[in-house]
């Protein structure tokens, strides 16, 4: 495998001519064209977007992109908001590079793009170091991830591993607590202090975390829903889960 | 207009022959079959789903459905899992039916039925007794809400209102207090104590709360979001809105 394959992978992507890989809608495209580590390739935008651009003191603009050439770049079905570009991918990030971050995420086998680009905007929110997945049984659609994101793919690495257990044992000699998000046979989440470097470990819907994954933490906690819908979409479930963790303890 | 065609409009929806509402995927249909307020019309499922509902207990079964009905059924873009019914759509429920509720969750102009499917999940999960929202200006595509909210739509009533104002001032009168999400010149969420009767009220991603629903908040209150990523997608922010204001206070 070639570097440029590999590093286009960790956008979750789909091979694109020339390893760029496809972004749109306006905050996704606005933060790659405000983010100095990207490269772009090609940009198209209408006349709306572009002054809008140029608002933002962005200089360096297109012309305004011929009708249908922006549907045809982004697909039939994408909500592209009148901009979509080719960029170079980021560079990947691995998970020796963590060592100094406080507070990961790491998804077991959360495959839909909406999902995994919606939590990626949370653990920008709340300020996470890094997204952690597995190379398989994750997002295959990038540009649906990137939208969903909202811009926080330039913000939030990737951070694709072969095998997520060993990546929790490295997580774990790294000095982080690795805390797993299940419904069953746990304490609340609200229980225990914050320890200083926190993996956040989440399930998919429905399987929830892999017996070896529960198996890696050191800690299994719930969240506490008292309605009759026992649980939470899992990006929502993520979303209370860092503002759980991440808000100052009375 | 006829009370059918009233009656179908409270769940969002498109309409269809007979008035009836079409429910795909496997825990909303579940959720419709075991309602017992719902008169299920038609209900195509695969021998694997027909076994399922089996070992539920459920009997009445129709036989399995031909290849191909189903997607033509639920449309050809539905995640259908196997299953997708007709059924009539559930009574309506009006403002003034909420006297007695605690807990309601109000939408300003939320569009997307991804979104406002997922809010009422949540709003399910944290047992909220009703979501409110416009008639206008709300999602078109029955189910997709509806298997967004993974079964909620059973459990928490949609009341839609002509005038979301109006609707406030009606949830005022009842004894609410109105609280709505607003990230600019608000106080933290997590101040103030927890209201007998609360309605948490959420605008839309970008354009947030439009002037007059802010005016008829009796506060507003912000998510407190360290990150570069400044705001949560919505129905992420309410789930954790939901989190904050009905766990118990230290």
């Amino acid at each position: 495998m070639t570097q440029r394959r590999k590093r286009h992978r960790s956008e979750g992507g789909q091979a694109r001519a020339g390893g760029h890989v496809l972004i749109y809608g306006w905050h996704s495209a606005l933060a790659v064209l405000q983010n100095p580590k990207r490269r772009v390739e090609r940009l198209l935008a209408t006349p709306n977007a572009l002054r809008r651009l140029g608002e933002l003191g962005m200089t360096d603009l297109p012309e305004p992109a011929p009708a249908g050439a922006i549907d045809r770049l982004a697909g039939p079905t994408a909500v592209h908001q009148g901009i979509a570009l080719l960029a170079d991918p980021l560079p990947e990030t691995d998970i020796s590079d963590l060592a100094d971050a406080r507070l990961v995420v790491v998804l077991d086998q959360v495959t839909d793009p909406h999902n995994v680009g919606a939590i990626l905007r949370s653990a920008a929110a709340f300020s996470a170091d890094a997204l952690v997945l597995t190379e398989r049984h994750s997002p295959a659609d990038s540009a649906v991830l990137a939208k969903a994101a909202s811009g926080a793919l330039e913000h939030v690495p990737l951070v694709r591993v072969k095998n997520l257990a060993r990546a929790l044992d490295r997580l774990g000699e790294m000095g982080f607590t690795r805390l797993g998000l299940d419904s069953a046979h746990a304490e609340p989440i609200e229980g225990g202090g914050v320890p200083k470097k926190l993996a956040l470990v989440l399930g998919a819907e429905g399987s929830g975390l892999r017996r070896l994954t529960r198996e890696k933490c050191d800690r299994l906690v719930r969240l506490d829903v008292p309605g009759p819908i026992p649980s939470l979409n899992v990006s929502n479930a993520a979303a209370v889960a860092l503002y759980a963790v991440t808000r100052p303890r009375p």
